[in-house]
């Protein structure tokens, strides 16, 4: 990613924490994680995160979401002694649709990013809205977009190992890196 | 406590959550916690609290402190298999005087709840803003108090087991009693 997406990604996503009226410490602002999975299409696909504390026994993220951003398909394995990372959404600002393996939604309101609708496979549907949250066990496959304000989330989970994550997408890289 | 004192203390929480704009559903309004360790005296040695999610891999919390409202000296020790609950404070709204085991504050900001004085014993202080976060490991004492504006604060931590915290103050009872 060029330094210069990053930068506006950036900008983008503490207007969204400032609509969410969250508060974020001036290093938290500077270094605001954007992830667009390699993919080279932010907007469309794409994640901003703060992660507040990772550490052994616990983890804590804020996450934004573009209006109809999508964080793509992926899932948490178990590996070594660690048996996979169990994760709890809370919406705090806007509305996100979340889908996970099960019974699809006849109807999904999400509609795929152009091109990589192969790699979307489970449409089970799960609406949060502010206030509203749900648990995803690990090895479990899920992928999110947000509505129309686009959304703010709180993530409460089991220590993250994001370079181990599993996307269904085999062009994905998790880890970013800005170019300048 | 009389439901009476639970009712308007309820209240006041959801003050609190709508000043710091904190979404909650229906169910979490209806069942926030308030806790006055029974000491009978809720406005100034009292927590109010809704539980996100508490499981064996994490847990996470919103606690509602009124204006210099304190919650009192305690500890999270290891018992059996559990090496104890560490636990990180974020700010979210308001300002939050913390004190914890360390080198005590020669000019501490907060004002302890007349008579209650001999309970409380470390004084180091952490001031936390909003935005700003403090993590305190297991077994460690702490107590803190909320400033002019009170203070809504997330608790990001291992699992927790209320009931097994260890208060400086004997006379202290953690699991509230409800009564008509």
């Amino acid at each position: 990613m060029k330094r210069e997406v990053y930068e506006q990604a950036r900008a983008a996503a503490l207007d969204m924490f400032q609509k969410a009226g969250i508060a974020l410490t001036a290093e938290e602002k500077e270094n605001i994680e954007i992830a667009d999975f390699g993919l080279g299409e932010f907007e469309r696909t794409g994640l901003s995160l703060v992660t507040y504390i990772n550490c052994e026994r616990y983890c804590a993220k804020e996450m934004v979401l573009l209006p109809h951003q999508t964080c793509p398909e992926h899932k948490h394995a178990p590996f070594g002694e660690y048996s996979g990372k169990q994760e709890t959404f809370r919406c705090r600002y806007g509305t996100v649709y979340l889908y996970v393996e099960g019974e699809p939604a006849s109807n999904p309101a999400a509609v795929l990013p152009t091109g990589s609708e192969d790699w979307y496979t489970v449409w089970h549907e799960i609406v949060l809205h502010e206030g509203e949250q749900y648990t995803i066990y690990p090895n479990t496959k899920h992928w999110f977009q947000a509505g129309d304000q686009g959304a703010v989330v709180s993530e409460f989970s089991t220590q993250s190992f994001d370079e181990c994550d599993i996307f269904t997408d085999p062009r994905i890289k998790r880890i970013p890196e800005i170019t300048d």
